[in-house]
């Protein structure tokens, strides 16, 4: 039997921390909104790692309660003072046009144009990321203190937007697995220059799903990346008779910051990715936030809404709207570090480790233990007090292979992690003392494996 | 549909702490005991307010293991000194008697009338309250400091009191509502001049029926003023095949004072009304008490009796035995308060609102959120970082409104208020966001109203 | 009926410390190992207090994964300098020699001689215990201090022993109750000078067994003094037939000493042992400590292994491996104390008091409480603040009295000691006011009782 190889150590790589810093920040420069060529563009991009399908949905499509909206365009957007120059320029930051602006082109005293802008008054040096998606309006964002800045008279006033019958795009991956129960990944990717929300969330994926593209894995994986609300609403639209194949899935956003982590249950909330990512965090933070569900936050709203109630929790360092820099211009490339990327990573794949490589051991020897010192396994000097720590694995396996426990269990019992467990489980099967469990074994009965090697 | 309205509003008025103040005193002279004249005095007063029904239980009758005393009567008591003063006087507080006492009239020295007379060293300035109810017995309770300043000499006691055939009295009210499906509130009827124990459970009772009296209730009420212990006993055993319609009830005692608010629970312990109380006070106060059930206490340890297991609770601010005024002559009418008579109320009406108008919802969208925005219940601007907080009880509702989840349990979950949910919800179902769960419900599908209007 | 005599009544007598240190101090010096003549010289000092059966299972029997081993037979050892003096002598502190060590007779200089010496070198006075029953090796044990003082040269080593075939050594006695459900007390007999670990174990058992064996108890009880591990395991082996008699089961190891006490719950968590023994410690006790089980301790873990997951915890008082004696020439007879001893032997007792006692209350009057006071049951004089706290336990067990409820779990819900609600339920069975519950009752219906008298 090969030995167990665990999903973090073949995902990982040294520079996986860099490589996804160097993606957000790709991506990050793009005007991104629900609909548009922004989202176009960023797929684009992430079409260089994987395989990516695009999908478009026509404006108008009715997807459950909702209506694909018309599609926004944007070309540029500028506020020019008396004497001609650019004093807000949507070339410059894209969050200054208030995302999905109607078009508008005037000339304005201070005090109208005033009425159409938005603010940070206690944060006068960022600049605020605001939308008006569903109401018909217009307007730009701009830092407190510029405002306060600008002398009165007349603007003249830019957008040069347009609303038209287009269509709303979304982009997916799939990786085979050895089952078509799936593992649902999900990012949003409406969002333009923030790098945190979700130039992390996207990048991060990506790369998470080139690294899984030559693995043999139990579970196949699905990755969305759509815009938030209306484009997991129309992906689920689409998508209604697959979701009973769906196990396991997180939505992923805002993992580059150095808070967290945290991670917030489904709402069925002890589902096994609940139960997973839980014990990730647990063995690689000291501090982690384990939050119930509640009906607020990312697309999790949908994929835990009660008519498909998915096991699908919420990943994030920080907990959004928690952080100032949060839906402002301080969410740039300066507050997403290569660290905090490749520890969001590393979680990730340690939780989808538990899931891909949990198993059910029963004891052959299940009257009194089993003599290890004589198999090699015990160190075989007794009375020593500190000896047996190390063999705390396999005594806890041994005690609780009765089938009724997972490897997951047994782990949460033991106070270790998942991956001592699973590795000591695989030492003890080489030896024939567990066997899988029948009633639950799979059908291939293995890990997950290099596909060649 | 008719807006929501909760009870507490529709039960309230500004001045009903004073009203139940008023009521309070107006029976705080009287002297009560379980038997007698004072209990029928003091159930004329409150019938001035409702339409009491008044019962009589003779002497003698078998309630279930305890059999209907002989009636107390007292007309005078005193104790003279060899000057032929009254340094005793029954006149000027009824608690100088033994509650319950035989008729004495004698000539004792000092030494022989101490044996009779009862003190609370620790609080020498204070008239305990002591009853003697099943042991024939006589004595006089006084301030500690009061006898130890007597002089030696022979003192003329007198009470002039008879045991004799007669009747236990107590009164109910009952307010019919869609259904016959009652609550039981009950308060004891048996202390003398103590303000908050119980003279304040009777008055805020009282009023309370008052006010349910012109609305048009899901429930039926049954008030009962009765003698502590033998009254509950005896209106359990004569009422013991109406018992099964007790859906939910509430004991009420010293509920004037300013310590708590205390809630015990039922027996059952997960009761409804449990809930709805903790519920009620966690929301009306920052500290409240919420103890399980113990069989020590006031009434509900007969309707808490395992034959009966009813589910009512007890409600007070201090715990009784836990302030230093409790069973002395300190529970005047200036311990007990408008304000904190007034908040008790509310409590109480905050959580029959729950009692009242708690249902099942069921989402008739129930595949990802339905769209807020256009239906004008969701602030249409989004990216501001606030603006969310607002709608989370309508976001609470839709994602637990699967059938299985009552408002109750969403505002336990939600950490929002029942009315602020039931008012969202009242809101979702005019928008036909939502129905009533089938099974659950009640036939004539309304809240409560005001019967006229 | 027969008034109520709790368990650890009958079982204590004032001298119960003394007497379990005075035979702890008789088998200390015995060096014995988990074969060999020391187990035989140990139990036949305990069968002078008891009717000790004694059972020799022969060397190369197959006992489950296990192989009883070679017989170790121990005369003589010591490490002697070149003046001819023994600088480590066996027959001044047993614990010099390596437990099943090889024979050796050799001449070796210092440096090679090290490399077959344990010390400790953090407690550089203590000799350490260590043994290598599994892997064949010879060596001794000396205090760190000592080593460091030995000068360089040639030192002639001994250990005069040999393992040849023979058998490993077990004692048991058993008392018969009323029934054949058994009580199983166990303590393991191969450690040689350790006074807490385990001489403390054995002595107290012995006497228990003593104390019991004049008593009518409704279980048998079952005591069991094995070599740790193998023993235990080869008792399984030969009483496989027989472990589904054991309903209830102690491990009894370090009970001597100042620290805890500590319990460790069996594999099952919520066995009665379990709760008795949590509930004879809180009242017995400042800070018990309750563990959860885990696989690495004394022989629960045999008992307790997936196969049998027999209700056997294990009582200590300081944990193993948590004091600094632990193991080491520290733990000897100044270590234990009478009075620690005694305290063990009385939780101990107070546990079997609840498993020997414990019985389902039913009220013969359910509806509303009896009347106390006319049976002489409850303070006659009602009002007074405290006179109630003593009436707590009749009230608790008429009001959990539904059949659904045993003694000890209204022992638990009113936090009162077992011995009083039993005693309070005699009490009101006496008086007619309880019954045992019909389907749980036991066919001789009584509690334990001297077989004379």
């Amino acid at each position: 039997m090969a030995p167990f190889v665990p999903l973090g150590r073949l995902l990982d790589d040294a520079g996986i921390g860099e490589a996804i810093h160097a993606l957000a920040a790709e991506i990050y420069p793009i005007c991104r909104s629900i609909t548009g060529d922004g989202v176009r563009a960023t797929l684009a991009r992430l079409a260089r790692h994987i395989d990516l399908e695009v999908r478009e949905v026509p404006s108008g499509t009715r997807v459950f309660d909702w209506t694909v909206p018309r599609e926004w365009r944007i070309r540029d957007a500028y506020i020019r003072n008396a004497a001609g120059e650019r004093v807000v320029d949507f070339r410059s930051c894209n969050l200054h046009v208030l995302n999905y602006s109607q078009p508008i082109h005037a000339m304005l005293p201070l005090d109208a144009l005033r009425q159409h802008v938005f603010t940070l008054p206690d944060q006068p040096e960022l600049i605020p990321y605001r939308t008006s998606y569903y109401a018909e309006s217009w307007g730009f964002c701009m830092a407190h203190a510029q405002l306060e800045a600008l002398p009165d008279g007349i603007y003249e006033v830019l957008i040069d937007s347009s609303l038209e019958d287009g269509s709303l795009t979304y982009g997916e991956y799939r990786h085979q697995g050895e089952t078509d129960d799936e593992v649902l990944l999900s990012a949003h990717i409406c969002h333009p220059s923030l790098a945190n929300d979700n130039c992390s969330g996207l990048a991060l994926l990506t790369l998470l799903a080139a690294g899984l593209a030559p693995l043999r894995t139990r579970y196949s994986y699905r990755f969305v990346f759509a815009p938030g609300t209306i484009g997991a609403i129309a992906w689920l639209a689409h998508n209604e008779h697959r979701t009973h194949r769906i196990r396991h899935g997180l939505v992923v956003s805002c993992v580059g910051d150095g808070g967290g982590p945290t991670y917030k249950r489904s709402r069925q909330g002890d589902a096994l990715i609940d139960r997973a990512m839980a014990h990730a965090l647990c063995h690689a933070s000291e501090k982690p936030t384990i939050l119930d569900f509640s009906p607020y936050g990312y697309d999790e709203r949908q994929y835990c809404s009660p008519g498909f109630d998915l096991p699908v929790g919420l990943f994030q360092r920080s907990q959004f709207a928690t952080f100032p820099e949060y839906h402002t211009s301080a969410d740039d490339l300066d507050f997403i570090r290569p660290g905090h990327l490749a520890s969001s990573y590393r979680m990730i794949a340690a939780a989808l480790d538990v899931i891909e490589n949990d198993w059910r051991p029963v004891s052959t020897n299940p009257k009194c233990e089993p003599q290890l010192g004589r198999r090699g396994l015990y160190a075989a000097l007794g009375g020593s007090k500190d000896g047996a720590a190390k063999s705390m694995a396999l005594l806890w396996i041994l005690n609780l292979a009765d089938g009724r426990h997972s490897l997951l269990d047994v782990a949460e019992r033991a106070e270790l992690p998942f991956g001592v467990i699973a590795e000591a489980a695989r030492l003890l099967q080489d030896s024939g003392l567990l066997v899988e469990e029948l009633h639950q074994a799979r059908a291939l009965g293995v890990g997950m494996q290099q596909d060649v090697a």
